[in-house]
């Protein structure tokens, strides 16, 4: 008997893992790997630090943890299968159960016949078609050719202007702001990462980005690229920039080129629908990675995020339901982190727009903190973000930014959102403890206090935005400042008075009763404080600013 | 109508937290909390760290983040309460619902009425009672006057003996070598931290230990300590160690002299017994803090785990029951985290040994792995060890150990234990991202899908020590390793063959069909990969080491 065929069409995460996986539980069955590149395998996250200069041999991206290159030799004795390299899927023949392949070098095509076809054909850049975008100069990200193009034009290039504030964006933006050259980022949204992130978070981004020297120009889109044969200039609505190197990361597409001329369905994102076991709408053809779309797990939506953390997971599902052992891919959170100069953020779940959006009675808190025992050396604040629904009290989402250690948290929270956790259960998780890792109430847990607190009513807040908000409207809020007098003269908003929180209770009289109060402090724990003893004082129109001076996205005076 | 009182015994961390929540919720009710010294509200976790010198200034432990003292006029101003210090409770009425207290300077004695009383009356080192205990010199580390004091000795001491290998004894016994002081560990028990870890995985932490000099005594107990006036020496049943300094770390217990003598129930651990709402045997009395035992949330058994986390989160939950909003505290994890020298260990849940004691048919799995993708720099390894129930495949627990981030995977685990996940649900998590922090499958998520292999029969495979115990025992072991040459050439275990995986299905002519198989690499991947391959071509005697030369705790050839 002739042994089952198994195709698979792309040959970087979702396809090889697939098919390293269909190995392992299968000695029998023949599987081909094909891909139009013969950069097969490679890790398109790392390419960044590449630019960065934070490893020398670009090939390290093909390379395991010990250093054995991923290629055709490597797949074939090691992982016990083949790869077509150089060789393009030109059609598919749901009927004949073929795929019509042509090898770029020769030229050559063949029919190859499937039992089973897995879709890894990955995403592309989005390339808006404006005047200019096919001068010299002018590249996206996505390729290991595409790092080495970057890098050497980063040798000699003395401005570069990126186009998008996305993830790409942002690390390749530190990539080049290291090397020693102007950058200036482009975003048509008025924040970076705008469908992650909300406002005040990104704010804080914002912040670290222009400190670091990135010039950066929200709200402004490419209108056009100039230069005679090589980019020269960048043009805007608002103005112009000079350039040597630009980079277009605005996003991504699916790749569904094959799929849609098979008539395979593709869901509304216009990525590849998958079901639970991640096949199509064909049951003899799976597809997995960056041309499928992902159920959200807390809206229940579909949404296209493509990442190589979710491709590797594809990869074992769609393997171990070809092989006969059934399993479900549950879904996606969004989870991502980006490192950003001296900075984390990471996100996870709905953001607070979002959860409204979804129909969420949504609350949500920031709080600030240290990530370790502030006597420890190196602890250094984060603020975290917390979404939850107040009906169910089920977190919905989070969003953590700072110096301090930010993915561990984020974690926590993808794991508690994957269970379904109430905030309530969130803050009594028994997370481990020690000086050097934690403080003994940790971050998360004292922001999940937070957000109890203002559930249950025991106070109000308002978010740096909100505040902002309400003061350029106009509203005369009596900013409460109950830090110490040292820490006042060191930095502080405008406009606001010192009552030192030890005072307090001895000093109500100098607090207005008949305007809004709104204490803070340098992280917020000291301003819910004062705006309990206000409460308990019989003051009536009281809300903290949550997160305090370090959350605070705006000017502050020095 | 006068106001309700509420009496705290014991003013540290969850006596103070209890409070200062109180007072947060209730504007009107009479807060005293009482405690016998004058260092109220102090971290005891920071003090070895203060004998390391990693901070100058003792006070610290007492002071806020911004650096503001917690002493008693912080309480009664910014947390609006009172605090008698040098105040010691003496008995309790029930009947009458008083304490008696006597102040410690004065001797003056009087009555306090309460309503409600809570206990934080803590815990105290066990201090064994063998002669030349009373020596100068020998001393434990509990309060800020004896970290103190043990920083004084550390100036002039030139030996060091610490007895117990517990959290508190492998800090001190780190931060006494980085001031210089030859040091040696007396642990009666075969490991350190024995109650906490499985033998493989405290193994590597002895070796981490011994590589920063640390005189490892495993099996050895104290008999008792000779000098004249100042200890001299530690002497045991297999020896006699100098030393000018004794650290006394064997463990603690909880202070619950009041709450006996009061008739209030303890429970099986000798702690006092409470329920979910902190209450204890009477109902008018709470009990905090590391005086109480807890629930083992995975076993359901009662445990006495004593930590600075577990007493905030008390501290909460009663002042909330206290104030009438009902709150129950689910019970802990057994979670602990302690960096030792340049490796850090954690564990959570139940150990493999636990939880074949709490009767699981528990199945557990080592794996090692980078933490953040390896082309990042500063990415170090980590051993994950799992614990999973065969029956229901829910998580039991986990212990990881390396010189990589581990502080966060733990963290990932309790969160999933907190909820009942599975290892299936675990393995689908979807962890953030970015090769600053992670690789694209996570550490954590390797383990999992690695323990799931396991669990579903794809292979099977041994622990180091089982592989250690059965080459010890005569069994003609075949110790295949799949590293490269290269590997192989740096560091080996003594006897292995060398098939490089690449060259594996062709030679395996060379592997031999009447013996257990054993094979292996550097982290595990290629180890269970070559298994895959053997049993493919028909091997049936084939069980992989896990987690490899990492994770391999015993001597290795170089």
């Amino acid at each position: 008997m002739e042994s089952r065929k198994i195709v698979i069409i792309g040959g970087v995460a979702a396809g090889m893992k697939t098919a390293c996986r269909l190995r392992r539980l299968d000695a029998d069955v023949s599987i081909t790997a094909i891909d139009r590149t013969s950069d097969i395998s490679y890790g398109a996250c790392p390419l960044p630090y590449y630019i960065e200069g934070l490893f020398e041999n670009l090939d390290e991206v093909r390379r395991t943890p010990v250093g054995v290159l991923r290629d055709e030799i490597f797949f074939k004795n090691a992982k016990g299968f083949d790869t077509l390299t150089r060789t393009e899927a030109t059609a598919i023949n749901r009927d004949q159960k073929t795929i019509r392949v042509r090898n770029l070098d020769s030229g050559e095509q063949q029919d190859l016949p499937y039992d089973i076809l897995v879709l890894a054909t990955g995403n592309t850049p989005i390339v808006p078609k404006l005047p200019g975008i096919e001068l010299n100069g002018v590249v996206a990200l996505k390729t290991m050719k595409q790092a080495q193009q970057i890098d050497t034009m980063a040798k000699t290039a003395k401005s570069a202007v990126i186009v998008g504030g996305g993830l790409i964006g942002l690390e390749v933006a530190e990539a080049l702001i290291h090397r020693g050259i102007k950058v200036t980022l482009l975003e048509m949204k008025d924040q970076i990462m705008a469908t992650a992130l909300d406002f005040g978070i990104a704010s804080l981004v914002h912040r670290e980005m222009r400190k670091h020297g990135v010039d950066m120009r929200l709200s402004e889109s490419l209108q056009r690229i100039e230069g005679s044969g090589k980019v020269e200039r960048v043009v805007t609505e608002h103005g112009s920039y000079s350039a040597d190197l630009v980079l277009i990361a605005i996003g991504v597409r699916p790749v569904v080129d094959l799929a849609q001329d098979a008539d395979i369905d593709l869901g509304v994102t216009g990525a590849i629908a998958v079901n639970e076991q991640m096949q199509t709408s064909d049951p003899c053809i799976y597809a997995v990675g960056d041309c499928v779309e992902s159920n959200d797990i807390i809206s229940g939506r579909k949404v296209y995020v493509p990442l190589g953390s979710t491709a590797n997971k594809h990869g074992r599902v769609a393997a171990n339901n070809i092989s006969g052992q059934p399993e479900r891919f549950p879904g996606i959170l969004g989870s991502m982190a980006v490192k950003v100069f001296d900075i984390s953020v990471a996100r996870t779940g709905l953001s607070a727009e979002d959860a409204l959006l979804n129909g969420y009675d949504a609350v949500s808190i920031r709080t600030s903190a240290p990530d370790i025992a502030h006597l420890y050396p190196g602890s250094k604040p984060i603020v975290i973000k917390l979404v939850a629904d107040r009906k169910t009290r089920k977190l919905l989402g989070a969003q953590i930014v700072g110096p301090g250690v930010v993915d561990k948290r984020i974690d926590v929270i993808v794991s508690a959102l994957s269970m379904g956790a109430t905030v309530d259960q969130l803050a009594q998780f028994d997370l481990s403890y020690a000086p050097p890792f934690a403080t003994a109430m940790d971050a998360i847990l004292q922001c999940a206090n937070a957000l109890r607190n203002k559930m249950d009513g025991l106070v109000d807040s308002m978010s740096p935005a909100e505040v902002c908000q309400r003061l350029e409207q106009g509203e005369d809020i009596f900013l409460l400042d109950v830090r110490s007098p040292a820490e006042f003269d060191e930095v502080r908003i405008s406009g606001a008075t010192l009552i030192p929180l030890g005072a307090l209770r001895n000093r109500l009289d100098e607090v207005p009763r008949d305007r809004l109060v709104a204490p803070f402090c340098k992280l917020s724990m000291r301003g819910f404080e004062a705006q309990i003893v206000l409460q308990q004082a019989g003051f009536t129109n009281v809300r903290y600013i949550e997160g305090g001076i370090v959350a605070w996205p705006y000017e502050l005076e020095m």
